[in-house]
């Protein structure tokens, strides 16, 4: 049963030996500069210095710039060779590759950000160039240029229609878990009895056309046995929907787990995880997504909608060439998607851009906000039409409030902040412990029965308790809500005021003590407030899809609306205190307690996932009342603060360093003082960096070379005494390149020279011709002297998204830092295991 | 009266030729080779070479880091110097400059971010690792953390209260020129007769309290006598406030005209102009704002808001220390400012912060979003406790629209954003013209005039008019409104539907034919058109503070308004033709004319600005609703793509070019194929590069060298002949410390060795001690490679921040890149004048 994970896990583990490998040049080995003491023949920086002449430009091999051919400035024909690997053949066409591989990256590896969008300018400036010669390419152009305007007006139809599909069938199972309609089993139960017209006003949620499961299989409505079989029933369906998710979600896509969000992160900071938003993902996340939400385990269904929007995106890219083939405009639509998702999750554009920019993405470039905030409002205004709730709102808890609030107030939400801040930083703790423990112990072998019990567990729990017998966002929208005049539900469960008859209808909305209905509720949101909380911390991060948006917010409404209901009371019976006076005369309408759920709903999620302005903009959103965006900001800054005293990590963060991703955060500071020359590889003790020079190596010697070490790439250098640095070579490029040039070019033996200089250089007339592969070799690694300071040297990393940096000094190359050696570092300066950083 | 303004331009002029020559090492002369072809003993490299050791670990001033201290990875202390010119002596204490002057900047001087940075971040440790000492650092530690939070709180609360003055203060001097209160003369008009019983519901604008010039003068009202008295009297006043305005700023505070947004991008970009946020600036543009807006000019206050709240932003951060010395944290506070400023402008928190993000700011990290925003809600709420318009909102042309709008009405947006595409990209050409023109004949020369004869003509001109007499604001406001059943405003003169009482009330809402007062309206809106689109071409740009925001947006209203009436009255007549049957049956409001006034005006203003996301969620915040989005957003997609069309800058773009600004815009990318070989300096013919060695000048010659070029910085080489890099200085750096050294160190004489090595050299014992000045040496100098394509070139400054670039080849130093060598590159590729770029 457990064959497939650990086969998975095995994977990790190989990544993991080769990771730990690849690109760390092991040291610099002092015992070895004896052997390269002596003066040899092939440092040419010698050579030239001998004859006087200190500007060696009279070597071939070191042409000076200046005086070849570059200097005129002519377009496109002068650059000889650019960032990208293939230089001379992007003179012949940039959009086409010339080696199939050359310029591709492997699963599990770090993209070069610098080298996609340089390609792509290279891509664009060739398009621009052509469309000045015929019509048809200028059509090309126009069209190229529109297509990211199309691609995000699909992105957006699609992701709002499965977003409203998957609201439509969760409402349905979800209910499907109590009973049946009988006029059409296709009807929830809201639906069935709006159709109904026996129902009435008080009792809106009962009809006869919808019967309990009880009533089908016993015909009785009532009394113990109706509530066991009941009972039985939820639980059953609990259990069927968890393992048809969990069983699905194994068998055939397992990336489907889970929220999502860390591995987007992950991805969108430049990491290729192959597969990861494909079709089958996003097939079985979004099947899987409904039958998790259905089974009434406590997970929400927004954070996954993310990673749906992304799968759309990933999919719709292949339409396009722009984006197919670059990897780095691919990630610009992603950073869009990730707007769409949480757009559609709450009906709120503008929140989904800013938390796209705020928690997803990498790179924003504000071409991208400007298409993120139009993919949005697309998918937003589709969800609509589609109008899942028949609110024609886009989320079930969406509120409007209309009592306005008093500065006094401010502390109670101060202290929902403080709640949520606490709540926030103990449920990252115990979910990373739980999730470790699955992880490190046999717990994790088996996923299907992990799920199947808590399900179970959730179930048995949940069914008691009306606050957490129904879904997650039900119960959001129940809190929330402002009591009305004829409100039923067991919240507004106040007391009549005996003077009604004499202050009229106007005055029931005003402060009220509670009646017994409402002390009832109070206790089961209570028990209800434990049980999320505990359930939640297991649930999140099991083998299904789950997002812990609903959940986080539920315990803060929770806890909100109990305080607020105490503060209401508080003020009932006090309206004279100091506290109360002035502003809460009695009879007066001054403490909302749907306010107060709503605050600590944000509260508890800025805990969770330390969202700042995103959040506060997605809560007004859903409220639409700027003066409730001051409670919000309170609690939420006030959440984040507290939480950020216990750790600076959000949920997101702490399960990217669970799973070991190469993430480099871009919003810590990196506080050490170290230098480069403290982190780069070779280490002290370590051999010498494995370098290629740039003539005199043959191809034989290079291949033993890039045999006998796992580096990603090597360092060209003039000479290996000289030591002065002319490019960089990847891996991957050099393996296709030598071996397409033994399959189809004449006379390459193992005797062949590799030449990356420009021109040929003299060989023997009876050597086999060279191979030339200046063309593979990036002209213009990016270096860092061994002085420059570590902090800066990370901001230049995360910045222009490098992949790898050679260190210098005084000019000549001294080590390689590679991302994952700045990660490396940064886990060691916090004393974690420097090993925990798995892949490239 | 006009010496003033010549002696500011004279020392433009004198920048202009001190920023041409600053930074540019004249080229790289290929007839000095000869000169540098003997073997000379100064050559390190080639000594080493000589002995054998290619890994020239073995000499003094080549120390090889990994056997040097720095390899222990102890905090602070291994870090012998760092990016920021005053290494050593960070380790006494960085929170003190050991010599005054050293790391700080002239005027009209580009900022080096990453040194900035780098300051802050080895301030911040400083204080982390001293707070675990003892309490009061620990203190120290948690005041510095929030100094940035209270300085926000500051920002917005002072912002907040000068926006609510100028807000109340303009409006009561613009009704000024109307007439005055007999109640109190500082009560406005709508002041003075909301207070009146005499009032009418019909006639709110009358009442017997508020008297015109010509009742006060001469007793009549009515007549064309008192009309032309009032006539006069208005003239009067526009005359007499513009003249106050103009004189002020140009007695006392001539940065204080404009808009000012152009000059604070630039400033945001690292550019620093003093005094451009001095307090002078503050409170004469606080008043001469008060005073331009009220003398009638077609100009808004909303971007001169923006330039008063970075002044707040700016002074206020003189009181803490953490801002005061830093030039980058100074200037994240400045891009939360510009949110403020917004915030305030159109009571948009939200849409301030994008703006910020979108419109001004260079750097945006996410820590400022955040604080961005709270500063704005800050500012927000306390412009609308001062309530300055008594309708509890912000703006006054707040609205709240009922009807929603079809698809169809798709058809006309998108046609009010053609016209405001076209507009924007005449308007921006014709005041680019304009103001060249005033740049380079004598029109310059007469500022105060200029001022006079446009406030005459436009007085003269708008007073005829009643749309062009009110004040822009309520002019959109006006136009915003949606027509309500008892509205008296002309442009609501519809005819009453003959069948009136039948259909009762509900009815009146609905299409109507209009009536004789809309055309009447209609016309003089044309009228208002015309004018306004001539007459802002010629005010903006003007010595008075100067916004466009409200000028762009009336015309784009009134274009709107236009069409909206338009579309009604087709629909009204043509209830049954294929385009309005099944959506706009006769009697419904389908059509809001006031929806597209406010279309136009997002458009008209998009097409000025280019501004996006920020321009939508502003309208979006004035409206409320979130379905109107759409609208807004095919306008303003339209207006940008057909203004881009034309020409891809915004206004405050073709004025930072038009001032000559070093601004590297951020947004577009660097499109042509140069390599960083043909941008460099020196050029082909230019002589060698300027050097210092890092051993072997005295100090007489580096003085004769400095004093001999005008360059703002050194590179450090081992040998001149060698060419390989070891660091780079400051020119304002090294003078400093060479003076201090003569003053206040002995033996420091015009012999003296001037050593940038670790290590002291060994002199001869008859020497005058050595200068050793390695602390001010900036180790970790940025190098590109002489092959690295312009656009990766490009992307590193911008992303970076950087001041200079050293350009490398093969590990040895080639040549150097200024940000000034970028811009004027660029502007060569585009066939624009390189001597546009006036400062460093």
């Amino acid at each position: 049963m457990s064959n497939f994970w650990t086969s998975l896990r095995g994977n990790h583990a190989a990544d993991r030996e080769r990771g730990s490998e690849g690109m760390e040049n092991p040291g610099y080995c002092s015992g070895s500069f004896d052997g390269l003491h002596h003066p040899s023949d092939d440092d040419d920086d010698e050579m030239v210095d001998i004859a006087g002449a200190t500007l060696d430009f009279s070597t071939t091999d070191d042409v000076p710039p200046l005086s070849s051919a570059v200097y005129e400035e002519s377009n496109g024909t002068s650059r000889t060779a650019g960032m990208n690997g293939n230089g001379p053949s992007r003179l012949v066409d940039p959009l086409e590759d010339p080696l199939p591989g050359v310029g591709t990256y492997e699963d599990f590896n770090t993209i070069d950000w610098v080298r996609e969008k340089s390609k792509d300018r290279d891509r664009h400036r060739e398009i621009t160039n052509k469309s000045r010669q015929s019509t048809v390419a200028l059509l090309h152009s126009i069209s190229d240029a529109f297509s990211g305007w199309l691609l995000m007006l699909l992105v957006g139809l699609m992701s709002g229609a499965l977003a409203g599909g998957i609201d439509i069938s969760a409402h349905w199972m979800t209910d499907v878990k109590g009973g049946l309609c009988l006029r059409g089993f296709w009807f929830n139960h809201e639906h069935c009895c709006w159709l109904s017209n026996e129902t009435t006003f008080q009792e809106r949620d009962r009809c006869p056309q919808w019967q309990s499961w009880a009533e089908l299989i016993t015909g009785k409505s009532e009394g113990p046995f109706a509530y066991i079989m009941n009972y039985l029933m939820y639980i059953f369906w609990a259990l069927m929907f968890s393992f048809l998710a969990v069983i699905l979600v194994r068998a055939f896509a397992p990336y489907a787990c889970g929220s999502g969000i860390p591995e987007i992160k992950t991805i969108l900071s430049g990491f290729i995880i192959r597969g990861y938003l494909g079709k089958w993902t996003l097939i079985i996340k979004t099947i899987t997504l409904v039958l998790a939400v259905s089974s009434g385990l406590s997970l929400g269904k927004e954070g996954p909608l993310v990673h749906v929007a992304c799968c759309c995106a990933n999919i719709l890219c292949h339409l396009f060439t722009k984006y197919r083939k670059n990897e780095a405009k691919r990630r610009e639509v992603l950073s869009a998607a990730a707007a769409v998702g949480v757009s559609v999750a709450f009906g709120a554009p503008i929140g989904g851009v800013l938390f796209s920019l705020e928690e997803v993405s990498y790179y924003f470039p504000l071409k991208t906000l400007w298409r993120s905030f139009f993919a949005a409002l697309v998918a937003a205004f589709t969800l609509r039409s589609i109008n899942p709730f028949g609110n024609s709102r886009l989320v079930l808890f969406y509120v409007e409030f209309h009592t306005p609030w008093h500065l006094v107030e401010l502390a109670p939400f101060i202290l929902l902040g403080i709640f949520g801040g606490l709540w926030g930083a103990l449920f990252i703790k115990a979910n990373i412990a739980w999730c470790r423990l699955r992880k490190t112990t046999c717990l994790g072998r088996y996923p299907v029965i992990e799920v199947l019990v808590v399900a179970a567990l959730t179930a048995l729990l949940a069914y008691p308790n009306s606050y957490t017998r129904m879904s997650g966002s039900e119960l959001i929208s129940e809190l929330f809500n402002d009591c009305s005049l004829l409100d039923s539900s067991q919240l507004c469960g106040y007391k009549q005021p005996a003077n009604t008859s004499d202050t009229g209808v106007d005055n029931s909305l005003a402060d009220r003590p509670a009646g017994p209905g409402l002390y009832t509720a109070l206790w089961q949101l209570a028990l209800a407030l434990v049980f999320k909380m505990m359930i939640t911390v297991i649930t999140f991060g099991m083998k299904v899809p789950s997002g812990l948006f609903i959940p986080s917010m539920a315990v803060g409404a929770i806890a909100g609306r109990l305080l607020g209901v105490g503060m209401e009371q508080l003020a009932y019976y006090n309206h004279d205190s100091v506290i109360f006076k002035g502003w809460c005369s009695q009879g007066a309408d001054c403490i909302t307690p749907g306010l107060y759920a709503m605050v600590g709903a944000a509260a508890c999620l800025g805990g969770v996932t330390r969202m700042t302005v995103s959040l506060v903009v997605i809560m007004f959103e859903l409220t639409g009342g700027l003066e409730y965006i001051v409670p919000l900001m309170a609690a939420t800054m006030t959440s984040k603060w507290v939480a950020d005293a216990f750790g600076r990590e959000g949920i997101y963060e702490a399960h990217i360093r669970l799973n070991g991703y190469p993430f480099l955060e871009p919003k810590e500071e990196f506080e050490h003082s170290s230098l480069a020359v403290d982190v780069m590889r070779p280490r002290r003790m370590d051999p010498a960096l494995a370098v290629l020079t740039q003539e005199g190596m043959t191809v034989g010697e290079v291949e033993s070379l890039v045999e006998s070490t796992h580096f990603s790439g090597f360092p060209v250098v003039v000479s290996s005494e000289s030591q002065r640095l002319v490019g960089f070579v990847l891996r991957r490029d050099l393996l296709i390149s030598i071996d397409n040039a033994r399959k189809r070019q004449d006379g390459i033996v193992s005797a062949s020279q590799v030449v990356f200089t420009e021109h040929t250089p003299l060989l023997p007339p009876d050597a086999p011709p060279p191979l030339r592969l200046r063309c593979i070799m990036d002209l213009s690694p990016f270096t860092v002297t061994d002085h420059t300071p570590m902090d800066i040297t990370v901001d230049i990393f995360r910045k222009l998204g490098l992949r790898q940096c050679l260190v210098t000094h005084n000019g000549r190359l001294l080590g390689i830092i590679t991302k994952k050696d700045i990660l490396k570092h940064m886990a060691q300066m916090a004393n974690r295991d420097p090993d925990s950083i798995l892949f490239n």
